[in-house]
């Protein structure tokens, strides 16, 4: 078993889709990479700013997961990170509404100091050059480190997110992602133009499609479980990324064929998530029922071809 | 080992894709479906009607893979079917520039006596009524009717769709027409629909992003192979359900658990499909080399995790 650092926004989210819209309530990266990675019984710790107007039932939230806040700052005259967001009809795409960063603007993550020797760290999505400060401050270089961003920064720090994933193993990133990133519209193509870039392992998100890991020439591609309906997407890649890493820092195992195993954990929760609104699905999740769906992903995936 | 009838256009397809165009070269629903087929040695017909322009040159093509072409009516003063289409750059659409119809026009598709006992019928995408009269011509009910169809169907002979849905166990649909024939966005929910039309087995292929199976309420998901370039997708729905029914027509066992095989089967022949223009690299295509690609479709997919 390893330790498990986990970096990114603890937030105030407001959500529309075409089932319902919420007011604001509970998001953030690394609130949904913690619930994930809370499911393996794991030494977590989250690494992130919030306001005063946090509510602490929030953060007894994790607690409660055994996610450990410690790392948590609160700015007590500081106000939460807020995002709010419109889906489309297809959930497939989005609008942002509102973005206000608040205490985020000025964020400083500060790793406690007994997580400062973690095996392993999942830098959630913010400026490439906070993700950095996180691995200044590891003593020894990780296990294994996964970075997800996303277009946004790809747009105003670019140089900054090079010199990050020059330091990372794993990054996460979605598909039209990956192809503004490499200018690559084969995804086949693109992962080889970003393993050049410094991560070894490359894994593109590609939504109701699935999930593609691409390490040198070989390649795994998890579906997503077909759902009747997708009710809120929001979260689904964090907890994607938070189940890969809490599955990795549990085995601790970071071969290529156990990454495959944590690939389908990732999306294994991340097609809880999505039941729902933001987080509700995933604060009542329980063991039991990520293991019956983990059966399910079996029976999806797996086939028994006899060559003649 | 079954007899396998297989039903659909022999024509000239005239392809621009961005990579280049062709002249008139050989194409139709029922060549890719014979040549994907031809994999499996099996007894099979290919059942269609050419014009007196059709070069011997192709018929032998097909006979010399195996395939019995004595189904295939050669009108000696008419024309062979002509379609011309222009892919864009994503390689996922395309538009029709032309289609000449020809012999296509008043084709009555006549089975060869001998295989009129076959227990594997293969529908191509053809007018829903011609699909029928095959159906018709059947002494016995077939072990398995497998339908391909198109929007263009459903369009202009919807009732005529229905009629000859409720008459097979397999269709093979893309998304785009799962909606459009159930107003369902959802897959999971437009395969339920579908279900009640007639197929007990619903294929709805997705393009790059794979195929999925449904059977009642079990669903398999068989991913496409990520390539580096997708060369001409022209006959790469057709080649997958070749790949299926020669599959099941090899085994004979149609069971759900061997469709899965069988998806894969006809996922790993499409995959070649697009790697060059038309039937070109199909035609040379060697069982060495798909036994190869099988196992990478293992290894794209196969996992095994352990539970705590």
């Amino acid at each position: 078993m390893s330790k498990l650092v986990i970096v990114g926004t603890v937030a105030f989210d407001a959500i529309e889709t075409p089932f319902g819209k919420t007011d604001k309530i509970l998001g953030g990266a690394a609130t949904f990479i913690g619930l994930a990675a809370s499911h393996f019984d794991i030494d977590a710790a989250a690494v992130s700013v919030v306001g005063g107007d946090f509510p602490q039932k929030y953060l007894d939230l994790l607690s409660n997961r055994n996610i450990d806040i410690s790392g948590i700052e609160i700015v007590k005259e500081g106000k939460t990170f807020f995002w709010s967001g419109r889906y489309h009809n297809d959930m497939n795409s989005r609008d942002t509404l509102v973005t206000e960063l608040n205490t985020l603007a000025d964020f400083k993550p500060v790793v406690p100091e007994n997580y400062r020797d973690a095996e392993i760290v999942m830098l959630g999505n913010l400026h490439p050059n906070v993700q950095s400060s996180v691995l200044d401050q590891m003593v020894n270089k990780p296990k294994l480190v996964i970075l997800d961003t996303m277009n946004f920064w790809m747009d105003i720090a670019l140089d900054d997110l090079h010199n990050v994933m020059k330091r990372v193993d794993v990054i996460t990133i979605n598909d039209e992602e990956a192809r503004q990133l490499t200018g690559e519209y084969s995804l086949v193509v693109a992962a080889r133009k970003i393993h050049t870039m410094g991560p070894k392992y490359v894994v593109i998100k590609k939504g109701e499609h699935g999930a593609l890991l691409f390490y040198n020439d070989d390649v795994f591609y998890a579906p997503a479980l077909p759902l009747e309906e997708v009710f809120d997407p929001t979260g689904a890649g964090d907890t994607f990324a938070g189940g890969f890493a809490g599955y990795i820092a549990k085995t601790g195992d970071t071969s290529f064929d156990n990454m495959k195993n944590a690939v389908i954990f990732g999306s294994t929760l991340a097609s809880f998530c999505v039941e729902k609104f933001g987080t509700e699905r995933m604060e009542t999740l329980k063991n039991e029922e990520v293991h019956k769906r983990l059966l399910q992903f079996k029976q999806l995936t797996q086939f028994d071809i006899k060559l003649a």
